[in-house]
């Protein structure tokens, strides 16, 4: 057996997943629970508690020695409690002290989803090796997390990366945060979807009104569909240039619901991101899409609690 | 004498200035040239290398143990090259190498000049003790450096911190850097002057037409002097949004001749950086200015030398 093995938790609106894996990143044993709906806050620690009950039956687990998690946010990390918009039972839930409770006084460490998905692409997935990148997740938001001088930078309360609440459009449209013109109002998918009905796309019946119907569209060559997604390249290319210039950091790994969309959003991306990254050290972004997927949750709590 | 002491080299457009410190980062010794103009590489070589002869008579000078430069940029800290803008002698010019043969071999290191400003206010100014902080340099362009977790970012090669470059406005202004809508076509004192002047503004008599003046209209009241401001100020919020989002730093230094102006600059400046910082960890940004002045570079070079 592994002298040492580290295990990590990805918490999100619709799953709870854990895993045990070595100190190379590899995935020993998974398991997972859809998350509760409902306003039931222990409803919800018991799908997680019955997930960490699984990971404790293993025989690994004596050899685990930390747990990284990775929530759904806001969140405190310095406190050690979340409040999920997603997660409605949660407000500022002591997960940390719940979870310390269950793991027999193990180390937990907590970060936001968007570092801990960082943090898995940079152990083991698109960004590995990488001195400096930003990774996103481009889905019903934008959120994300960053690589600096070869470790997560995950803040102080394990929320920095935020690259869906930097401006892209001063006087754009309202978003949930409470700020305009964020990078999310524009890219999530449901404002991809938005844009494009209100300027004339049209779905092909009932229930086909759907952001991946749209990228369809676009694929299809259908200009609306196509200018739905420019838009949000050009958004997201105002983070990531944000990024480059005040990091130097030259690698962008994209994942996310939207990003399986593919060309139609790659293409326009990497040009727009030539546009806002001209100074010498800024220059040269390379785009690519994120390596793990779902994975990289469960993958990169467990790179956090290598640390701990 | 100071067992161990450092120095720093601060190197602009007008002038070269260096100093030697105490680990306490009190210059116990200055020197500065007016920096030469044309294109004689020699010739502003020769002016630094003055200034350094100055600091090497020093009795002091047997005990600084390494050397710190903070230079105007375009830079490339890694291979230890400059290529000043506002120095337009020296291109690819081997700074690092050319100073390491003027000072017995010491270590030499080298960023840019934001980044040397963050890294003098994080010692000894505004942003002392602070773990995560931006600082910028609002002046003829807008320059800056990160400090996060308590260490100067400077990014591979001392570029980090350009915040002058992030996109304040995508159908903004073209920037002399080739993209378009930069802080700095917003933020600079010469575009805070050109946009007054297109709105109305008109200067008291010929040669009256300077940013100071501008400043001095919006302090009494114009109303096209204060829009040039809260423009400015806008576009400088977009960027200090942008790290506290990516970063989740909470403390804004700035400096730099624009902020001199005072009050013009920094209220609407709190204001519209709490309208783009609104989630839990990126709001209540606190707006200082910054605290050493031109010392800043000197002092923040020398810090850089701590770590040599």
């Amino acid at each position: 057996m592994n002298p040492t093995l580290v295990a990590g938790i990805d918490i999100g609106g619709t799953k709870i997943a854990a895993g045990i894996t070595d100190m190379a990143g590899d995935v020993l044993f998974g398991a997972r629970r859809p998350t509760p709906a409902g306003d039931d806050a222990a409803a919800v620690m018991g799908a997680l508690a019955e997930v960490i009950g699984e990971l404790a039956a293993r025989p690994e687990w004596a050899a685990v020695r930390a747990v990284g998690i990775g929530s759904a946010g806001p969140l405190d990390g310095s406190r050690g409690t979340v409040s999920p918009i997603n997660i409605p039972a949660w407000r500022d839930f002591p997960l940390v002290d719940e979870v310390r409770a269950l793991v027999g006084g193990r180390p937990v460490g907590l970060v936001g989803d968007g570092a801990a998905m960082a943090s898995g692409e940079h152990w083991r997935g698109a960004a590995a090796g990488a001195r400096d990148a930003v990774c996103l997740v481009v889905s019903t938001g934008v959120g994300g997390g960053l690589i600096l001088g070869g470790s997560l930078c995950a803040g102080p309360t394990g929320n920095a990366g935020h690259l869906g609440h930097i401006i892209a459009e001063p006087d754009g449209e309202p978003c949930a945060c409470g700020a305009r013109g964020c990078v999310e109002t524009a890219a999530g998918g449901p404002a991809i979807l938005a844009w494009a009905l209100r300027h004339g796309w049209r779905p092909d019946g009932p229930g086909a009104a759907t952001t991946q119907a749209v990228a369809e569209a676009a694929h299809a060559g259908d200009p609306v569909a196509l200018a739905a997604f420019d838009r949000a390249a050009r958004a997201v290319a105002v983070a990531v240039g944000a990024v480059a210039n005040l990091t130097e950091a030259r690698l962008a790994v994209i994942g996310g619901g939207v990003a399986r969309a593919g060309d139609v959003l790659f293409r326009p991306l990497r040009s727009h991101i030539d546009m806002v990254t001209r100074l010498s050290f800024a220059r040269g972004v390379t785009v690519v899409p994120a390596a793990l997927g779902e994975r990289a949750g469960v993958i990169g709590a467990a790179a956090l609690a290598r640390d701990l």
